[in-house]
């Protein structure tokens, strides 16, 4: 089974590029609502993992016991851009439960905000594990095993007890019950592959707890509202998630590397999950936006439109070419 | 017609992401000598069109009569790193010809060269249309414009006497007799639409131009000498064509964006193109690499082997996966 071509890229008369992939929309109760391509093979969630990767952390007791705040909780679930409102809020977390960045296990990467880049490269500065984007996971990770009363050292171990807890939540709310294939992500933590349906499933738990008991429901409404609350943490300046998040302030939107993203509706009740065959980003913004707009999550405006149909554009800033959706994402609603 | 896997990239235990897409070996005679999924699309080169676009500017006799030497003619071919080898050079080519920066269409852009980049975030100093990496291409064109007597002015234009020298050129070398459709590329100037067989089969008028006359075929043997003589001039420190290009002296390779690329092999007499669907360039050094070694033009070790079997890298440097040619690219020879 091909998967079908979800995003186009044009250039004058002709499609230059295209990307494939597949689409799941699930409610609470596991039902798909709509499916394109392949929904059941295994693919990694990567960053779009981060709101489950969250659960544990505040079902544990952990976040009320070092009094995680909703910002610090958006964090844990942010690709973030590396920006001082993203560090700075980290580090004070770290401090507050006797970690530093020296505790990291992940390494440095350049910010993704470009100008906190280069305005390091003027001072000379370099990266550290912090300006990672997954440095707030990390904290959150380091902040369940203090919880948790187990070491902070390894905790990015697959056999570590927070990414035993990690698994037993994502096992649990994607409704799957045989151990899950797992790679290391790009932070050096265990990512768990699911099938693309599941994931959708697991993120409508989030959308939807009405039929869980009412202290585990609290938990996914405190992780949603941490989410619309903050969008410029879970994402940063002038990215995608956070724009299409303020377009619509009751949703939650997150990329995931290798082209996946989902989405998070509590009006609607679905959870959202896109993967893109080939890993482009690109493609997974253009697929996701329109989805959305195709569910009537977001408006066909603003933001959300100009990813379902992106000009490209020369080095002059002349638009020669477009990105867009394929008629079989415009029309799925 | 759907095309094949070219390229895998793995994550642990599974295939995470792929990339499909066409290839195709041709003869001077225009015999495809492999064809991988679609090769009669047409298909946009990018910049892997500029051997043939540097064609005319000698063929006109304005290279001699401008004294363009063959590392100009290189970076006439090149899709440069914006370092100082580059840019100092071409200014020196603009002022021998009367013309400047100022001149240039294409705009700026970051030097892909990112220590270059850095320390003009350093100093303070903004890209210029010099370090855009087509700017020796635009040069020539310039320099072609004045060997026409044409103005330089709009050397950019579909109908301007420097473009309409280019698509003869290339109609005649991929063997169409039609007006070949085109876009508007990245750097302003038209690339025109061919289909990758037949963008292989221009390939090899280059590879071996024994079949015609004698002045023509100089011109060809001149572009792939200025190539295969300057390969840091073609790209830059440390980029793939680079790399490949010093592995074997006697092959050019240039890439081009939305995973195109291109090799020259005179030993062989064969033309190479590769177009990856989603335009990934990873996949498109992938493919390419993969293709020469099976070839037998490059060895399977070095730069070559490490581009088709690439790791996967998380952000402490550790391997979590690998980027690979697919089998039927493997055993393609």
């Amino acid at each position: 089974m091909t998967n079908p071509v979800l995003v186009e890229v044009t250039r004058g008369p002709l499609v230059e590029s295209v990307h494939r992939g597949a689409v799941a929309v699930a409610d609470a109760r596991g039902a798909l609502r709509l499916s394109l391509g392949n929904v059941e093979r295994p693919i990694f969630p990567r960053s779009a993992l981060k709101p489950i990767q969250a659960v544990p952390l505040i079902e544990s007791g952990a976040a009320d016991a070092f009094a995680v705040s909703d910002e610090e909780l958006a964090l844990a679930c942010a690709s973030h851009s590396g920006e001082s409102q993203h560090t700075t809020r980290i580090a004070g977390w770290q401090e507050r439960i006797g970690c530093s960045v020296a505790d990291l296990a992940c390494g440095p990467h350049r910010p993704l905000h470009e100008p906190t880049a280069n305005a390091m490269i003027v001072r000379g500065e370099k990266w550290t594990p912090l300006h990672n984007n997954c440095s707030g996971k990390h904290t959150g990770f380091m902040t369940l095993a203090r919880g948790l009363g187990a070491p902070v050292t390894n905790y990015q171990e697959h056999d570590h007890p927070v990414q035993r807890a990690v698994e037993a939540t994502l096992k649990e709310m994607a409704g799957l019950n045989r151990n899950l294939p797992y790679g290391v992500d790009g932070c050096t933590v265990p990512n768990f592959a699911v099938p693309l349906a599941a994931l959708a499933r697991a993120m409508a738990q989030i959308a939807d707890p009405s039929a869980l008991p009412l202290g585990r429901a609290d938990v996914r409404r405190r992780i949603l509202a941490a989410m619309t609350d903050h969008p410029e943490l879970v994402a940063g300046t002038g990215r995608p998630c956070t724009l299409l998040m303020r377009q619509n302030p009751r949703i939650a939107v997150k990329t995931g590397a290798e082209g996946v993203y989902i989405a998070i509706l509590p009006e609607l009740g679905f959870g959202v999950a896109v993967k893109v065959d080939d890993g482009a980003s690109r493609a997974a913004e253009t697929a996701i936006a329109a989805v959305l707009i195709a569910l009537g999550a977001l408006p066909d405006e603003g933001a959300a439109a100009g990813l379902a149909r992106a000009p490209v554009l020369n080095t002059r800033g002349e638009q020669i070419g477009e990105r867009r959706a394929t008629a079989v994402l415009r029309y799925s609603s």
